[in-house]
């Protein structure tokens, strides 16, 4: 047990479904769809998204459409990469409970 | 994905993985062993088996062996219904990644 990895950046759940939205969407997801579909307050969503971005899970991109400021974020390779592994190790633990 | 249910009790990493070493033990652990496997202080993990234990998911026995204390755990039936119940949710939540 004690080789057991779960990468404590998903242990938040918030962060766990934030990854799982943007790598399950494969292609980028804006700020505001984010905060409605996960039902988050502005400052909580972008609390997570800093870290996330700073562990380079995500890529964000900041831009305007139609001269408004509009925030897009992208899963990484890396940060599908981590998710999967994350969804192994979680599938190995259930393998192991029976 | 707004309807995910994720008992919080498993946000904390480190009660995810005790969950997962009693229920995968199907039998008792003892204090000292969860300690050493666990890589935890010793007042960290009596943090987490109390809440545990206050959740019904742990039943605490403490006894002696060689006049010396031992406290031992084991993973009660809900313990091991809520722990499968909170990986299988998580394992659909990122299966959906592909």
């Amino acid at each position: 047990m004690s080789d057991l990895q779960l990468n404590p950046l998903f242990s938040e759940r918030t962060r766990l479904l934030i990854m799982a939205t943007l790598a399950s969407a494969r292609q980028e997801i804006d700020f505001s769809t984010l905060v409605e579909s996960l039902q988050l307050t502005r400052g909580n969503l972008s609390t997570h998204m800093r870290k996330l971005e700073e562990a380079g899970f995500v890529e964000v991109e900041k831009g305007f459409v139609d001269r408004k400021p509009r925030t897009t974020y992208r899963c990484t390779p890396l940060g599908r990469r981590e998710t999967k592994k994350y969804l192994r190790a979680v599938e190995d633990l259930l393998s192991s409970i029976g």
